[in-house]
């Protein structure tokens, strides 16, 4: 890092009272972290947060939780509870994402604290929307992945459905609710009132995957795996020195007959330029599997990088398939602030921030807050206790 | 669609001025006009945007542009350019995701527009950030996929890469930076000044594969692909009648070591409880192929939608694999409005819905445009033009 990330300070005063956990909610919240929102994590005294409580390492906390405050609170005990709900009258925001039914179970559902504070964006993410015949079910990002369509349409052309590694269930939701609370709050400036929000995972993941709406639409059948077809070469090729990672994936057109021509003179083979045996799409699409070979024939002589280079350069999209260790060795990750070596007690860990720059920067990072780190800080800002007044309800196992 | 939508309204009175195109700008722009921001397409006269030109149906832009409007200029005349540096001036934001480099050739360039109006926010979306080795490189969804680490962590575990389903460097990045816009409109309501976003489809595609930087951190390697192992049973298995997508997703979690034995009653193998060949997780891992073999010959006599409701039954999480088709056929999205079924012409297509429910209701879908359907209304509102005059631009070719 080149010491040039800026705190973009967009969300400055708004208070986030977050109960959330894992990582559909958690990365919502850090998001608005991220932005300059006061985040303040509720943490059971006992381990903390359920994506800290029994993991080896904390790496995962670290990844979601950037930015945040944590304070901890026996929620089963009464002061606890009430010192939850006197936060919940000084927030802007409250989120969660336990299972279903818990947090009314806890005391703190959605008619309990907008009575409390009606001007409270109260933003929740299930796995499941109101109404659906799974509404009571768990979930995890690869539960909804697979409800919402996403594995159906992920994988070989003629093989098994594939989970998608990003995880478009959790942070994927996260991001569609933030994108939603900060409109209510944009709108809370002017109607003074706060808004209910709820995500379903299910629905999220349907939302990152709306292109198969879009050929279904166009075949009337279920949308397939990918790649589509309808064009050729189109996908993934194989690269020196054959690792499990070096492949290049490009793409020609049909709307841009050049592409083929312009590969061809690339790989010294401008001698079938003009060949009808491929001369069309529909010609190439035939003879798809000649075609990869013609193509793979080049590339496995040439490393990704020097494959997407040059084909890139000869003016056909194509992307070399990046592994974490590539981009966290690729320079220009860290010069741009993209990527950030954080620090956690002991623990190290390199992450990305934000990735939308303001202004021409990206966003530091502060590491993900040690259990309770901000308890007598926050229960001093927000309800103007003193430091024995913490120490006593510390004593009383309350926080 | 049981009529219970209702439009959240959150944005209403913002102008966004959208030159975006194809999917990666035109997913955020249309996040701004499901919160009610007036959303103003500005397309070229002959055939409008790329998303819309030249394809053979209107499904993806039907997809894409739900709630906008579209107006028609001749971006190449004088005129025409300064018509749109007119609108510059009224509007809230501006965003585009042309090729790096066009916008300052249009004359629309960051320098330009935010000297004629200082409050505005101007966004953008390219393939890789500015300072990448990139930077000057065409990008599509799936290059940013390859290039941001989401293929390298999906595919079978000795598999080759596979390209995730879900659009996460097209619509994946419109969410950032929709994200990003609301914030910065939220900030200017107290220091009246606009801001300079910057989304890179590769740092995106990144931010939505972050798990991939904490398996690195954990191991000291480049992180694998799906699934992780570590636990078993884990994955994807095989159900009735055998179609391409009749599987069911079921996870146990070494947190959780009820999981294993709640399975073998399920299936009927009691008899295989605290049996030490399986006993653990480690047990488990280590016999793999075997444990599949256990659940997988269960599961084949099942459907899906079976295994899923007895398998989360049982305590256990667990998916079914639905398609597109299936999606559309499940009776509650229409009923929630998640989706919804909207004409455009003659043309007729189910999509999907903004996922967050706002007080208790999704948004409706107003159709995309027509090409140029809203030119006179817009100039009148915007510019006080009067039908003659804009009458004698479109004789003149300029809009």
């Amino acid at each position: 890092m080149d010491g040039n990330a800026v705190a973009p300070n967009c969300l400055a005063g708004i208070k986030v009272l977050d109960l959330t956990q894992f990582e559909a909610g958690t990365s919502c919240t850090e998001a608005l972290a991220w932005m300059g929102a006061e985040v303040v994590k509720v943490e059971p005294p006992k381990g903390g947060e359920a994506g800290r409580r029994g993991v080896a390492d904390p790496y995962y906390f670290m990844a979601y939780n950037a930015n945040k405050k944590s304070i901890t609170v026996n929620l089963k005990s009464e002061r606890g509870l009430e010192l939850v709900k006197d936060m919940a009258r000084k927030a802007d925001v409250f989120t969660e994402n336990f299972a279903p039914g818990a947090i009314e179970r806890l005391g703190l559902g959605y008619d309990v604290v907008s009575a409390l504070n009606p001007r409270i964006v109260y933003a929740q993410v299930k796995g499941f929307g109101v109404g659906s015949p799974y509404e009571n079910g768990l979930c995890f990002d690869p539960i909804a992945q697979a409800c919402g369509g996403a594995m159906s349409i992920t994988g070989e052309r003629d093989g098994k459905p594939v989970k998608p590694g990003p995880t478009i269930g959790d942070t994927g939701t996260g991001m569609l609710l933030a994108f939603s609370i900060v409109s209510a709050l944009y709108q809370r400036m002017q109607t003074e009132k706060g808004r209910r929000l709820q995500a379903a995972m299910q629905d999220s993941v349907m939302h990152y995957s709306r292109g198969m709406f879009i050929r279904q639409a166009q075949t009337g059948k279920a949308a397939l795996r990918q790649p589509i077809g309808g064009n050729a070469p189109h996908g993934i090729f194989p690269c020196k020195p054959g690792g499990p990672n070096d492949y290049v994936y490009l793409l020609t057109s049909r709307a841009n007959p050049e592409h083929w021509p312009r590969l061809l003179k690339l790989i010294g083979r401008e001698d079938l330029i003009g060949d009808p045996r491929y001369d069309t799409a529909a010609a190439r699409v035939e003879r798809e599997a000649e075609v990869d070979e013609l193509i793979s024939d080049w590339t496995r002589r040439h490393t990704k990088q020097e494959a997407m280079a040059l084909i890139s350069g000869a003016g056909v999209p194509a992307g070399a398939v990046f592994d974490s260790m590539e981009l966290t060795g690729e320079p220009s990750f860290a010069k741009r602030g993209i990527l950030q070596t954080v620090r956690h007690g002991d623990w190290q860990m390199t992450m990305p921030t934000w990735p939308v720059r303001f202004d021409g920067a990206p966003p530091p990072i502060n590491p993900a807050p040690q259990l309770g780190e901000h308890t007598t800080e926050v229960f001093a800002d927000w309800l103007g206790l003193g430091p024995t007044e913490v120490e006593k309800l510390r004593e009383q196992e309350i926080v």
